[in-house]
């Protein structure tokens, strides 16, 4: 019999280049693959809800592989978990439907983006936030972010190179973000974060908004040209990509997501 | 005319094989040393207020270097942080007086010890935190905290190899432990750190106190019998030394500290 097994993801992308399998290079998708091809015997072909770009972390990636290995999934998790680099943890390991997909099946994520903006970055902190010194004008930001929440084509922020896939088919450069907020850090002056909530998100998306955004703080574009931005559908007026190391795929869904 | 320029330094011990200089490792004071040699042009020497070992971090080491060069510290910090990879950064640079002495002139060092007790860890977080599966009894460790501070003998929890000098000489084993907590971490139940402040540590010293604590935490060993372990001067009797990459060097004091 064949089991559909879901598993739910952390991994710190430092030191990998990116989610997907490639060839002489490591990436979370080959270093887990590798891992499930000595449990169960398999070649088991892992299937991620997406893909992140090299240097991106992820807190709950979700993915899902078949196999006809009889190991339970407490059992799997523990000797994943004993076999993979700490820089990679499997949260969960559970028996899915048959049909379920986790791309197909995704019905969107949340990523994150967190800033430092003060001067002098602390060490610990360097490799999961970006490092923008500035003094934030939190309510530009967030009037330009009402901007992008409801349904809009974000081709103004997609990245060169291929088209993520999920849920794409039909809808060219269209997404619906249900939430993007800018909040600031627990109990710090100096730590910012972005949230983004939406059905899917375009290739450097997140990265692109937040390049373009950030100037929206600083005082350097209004809310409004940041609109104007957005409908033009013009990666070439936008802002430059924010590096990998602020982005954290936090979370995916597949449940209906309340706006 | 030779100046005396102090510097506060953070660092992410991971990939150093700590303070001190030695050949053909990386090393903070090697590459600080190496950084100040181009901007000076001259010979360096930089004294530590102490010495921490390979995959111990600092948020406040305190240094100091004599030169004769003219460049004003603020360009000193610029060029430093330029130069330096940013898992070193300095974090303030400025004239000393002439006989300030960064280990002679220390009255006292607080270290943070932070462990994660749930099941699986975070990636983002095990660089930083050492993993430590329990329900700590927080009381019990605070109890066993009590006995240590104070003026005493800790020759139990003192690593084998040579002995930091900070102002041991006709010392020997004791030290002055002003203040040592235990404490969770903000808005999360599953992070906990120990904060030690004193006149000086013995090698190993706190990882040490926190191999023989956690016990105490988990029921294994009383408190009291955590104070015989403290009064028997006899580390064989202690518990394992806690990992390195759990503790940060957090200030270098050159006050009279307040008990």
């Amino acid at each position: 019999m064949t089991r559909n097994i879901r598993l739910l993801i952390a991994y710190d992308g430092t030191h990998f280049s990116g989610w997907q399998r490639q060839k002489n290079v490591p990436t979370v998708q080959g270093a887990i693959e590798n891992c499930l091809a000595v449990i169960t015997r398999e070649h088991v072909h892992l299937q991620g809800a997406g893909r992140t770009d090299a240097g991106v972390h992820a807190l709950g990636m979700t993915a899902n592989f078949r196999t006809t290995a009889r190991i339970p999934c407490p059992g799997l998790l523990k000797g994943l978990n004993s076999m993979l680099d700490p820089a990679i943890r499997i949260l969960a390991a559970e028996e899915a439907e048959e049909d379920f997909h986790s791309r197909r099946s995704a019905t969107g994520k949340t990523y994150r983006y967190t800033i430092f903006t003060g001067r002098i970055q602390s060490p610990l902190e360097r490799l999961y936030t970006a490092h923008f010194p500035m003094h934030p004008n939190a309510e530009a930001i967030r009037l330009a972010l009402h901007h992008i929440v409801g349904s809009h084509d974000f081709s103004s922020f997609e990245g060169s190179g291929s088209r993520d896939v999920t849920r794409t088919i039909g809808r060219g450069g269209v997404r619906t973000i249900y939430r993007a907020e800018f909040l600031a850090g627990t109990g710090r002056a100096d730590i910012w974060f972005f949230r983004f909530t939406g059905d899917g998100f375009l290739r450097h998306m997140v990265r692109n908004l937040v390049g373009s955004l950030l100037p929206v703080g600083q005082g350097k574009i209004t809310p409004d040209a940041f609109a104007a931005l957005l409908g033009s559908q013009d990666r070439r007026l936008a802002g430059p990509t924010a590096p990998a190391h602020g982005l954290v795929l936090e979370q995916v869904f597949y449940e209906p997501i309340a706006s």
